[in-house]
């Protein structure tokens, strides 16, 4: 499974900040520390209090290449802001992300193409999120419908299920799992998953051990990869250790320091 | 998930001396710590060294009964020696264990239905483990055949699928997690299942970790059981967590204490 940091993101204060002053050192420095710990890709974020949104995207992806060579993953629902980032990505990057919605597809999956990137897909529509597997699979179906028919390749969409809050959605857990059992059926190559981790422990008392604990066992059933917090050392070290257990990689007494330095 | 406690093995120092010097205390002690940590059944096995296992397990069973009112799963090779014990069970205990060879499953199962008891199957013949899912699942096929054969019912056998240390038999892992999903087809109420969880570890660095991790992937495709280690706090957190998204338990801000504490 692959990290995607969630760290730059303008939700936290001190990169609203950041964005606020244009001043990159907390920006940079997130970058780097989580290269550090293992993140794959980076997550970037404007946050919602920022009214320039476009501006403050091209900002963020500017400075956080000067301090790393990580992927970029655009974060937005500003799908302008989304474009202006990708016209700057020095790499391949990841949209986040589209639900499965016409208007928005027509105009993600377009752009996708274009810049060579891939799809965050989210299996909700105009209604929200659905409760059980079937209605996240037919969502899902239509994502990968799209996907295909703009030319975009399939294993460059991650489908998500959209996980809730275990003091909340308790009755979503077991479907989400199950979902991402079902998506890698929908075609050949299968889509690739991802979630939203922190969202699981949203409110909860203990975030950390639901989060590592999802994540564990969404790689039981096909998680690829999840927007999380790559500086969570015990989060990295379960995601380590379940990808031995997968037989993903070779054991070897330090497998957790070598799967959190294989990115750097 | 229930976890079967492991810790009252002959296999570990103290027991062994307790056993031999037939001092109670030990084994009384660790029977109420693991019951106070939050184990469903007690695991009960003499260790390889005592020459009398007829003895030694009446002994163990009499003294664990004393400090505890959970039920036994009585670990030997020694068919007699469990029959012995079976006798003085107060309550339904489990047969740790038979594998899928004619012979042994002609002597447990009647014994079984006898006494009430549970099995545990496991899936291997004479030949030893088998590498894939496939071979896994027809010997759990014959075990569930022979269950039923004998009038147990099918929800009071569970398959072992044999997980072997990550550092040897890495490549068993994704085959013992698919064992585990495919078992749960093979009739209707289907088999329940377990592993021997510490085997995942035996002779790794971080076995806690392993422990942890490969429960709670197991719990996401099927895992009822497993004989562990219930003293590990980590251990049992993990599994009330695995609980609370399979939203098997419902989510309370102290769910892992209520999970430990219930069967007190």
């Amino acid at each position: 499974m692959l990290v995607i940091g969630e760290r730059i993101n303008g939700m936290f204060r001190d990169i609203a900040k950041a964005i606020r002053e244009k001043d990159p050192k907390p920006v940079q420095e997130w970058a780097q520390k989580q290269e550090y710990m293992g993140a794959a890709y980076l997550d970037l974020n404007v946050g919602p209090a920022v009214p320039e949104k476009v501006e403050a995207m091209k900002w963020l992806v500017e400075v956080t290449q000067e301090a790393t060579k990580l992927p970029l993953c655009l974060d937005s629902t500003d799908y302008d802001a989304i474009e202006s980032g990708l016209k700057l990505c020095k790499q391949p990057a990841m949209i986040n992300s589209v639900p499965a919605v016409q208007e928005k597809m027509d105009r993600v999956f377009p752009m996708a193409a274009e810049y060579g990137a891939e799809v965050i897909g989210l299996a909700m529509s105009e209604e929200g999120v659905p409760k059980d597997t079937e209605s996240r699979v037919a969502l899902a179906m239509e994502l990968v419908a799209n996907c295909d028919a703009h030319g975009v390749p399939l294993d460059s969409l991650y489908i998500d299920p959209l996980a809730l809050p275990a003091n909340v959605g308790q009755d979503h857990g077991p479907e989400v799992l199950e979902t991402l059992r079902q998506v890698k059926l929908l075609s050949d190559p299968p889509p690739k998953t991802t979630v939203g981790l922190s969202n699981i422990s949203q409110g909860t008392k203990n975030r950390e051990i639901l989060n590592r604990t999802f994540a564990v066992m969404g790689m039981a059933c096909g998680l690829d990869s999840a927007v999380a917090d790559a500086c969570d050392e015990e989060l990295m070290a379960a995601i380590a250790t379940a990808r031995v257990i997968l037989n993903k990689d070779i054991y070897a007494d330090s497998y957790i320091e070598i799967f959190m330095a294989q990115n750097r």
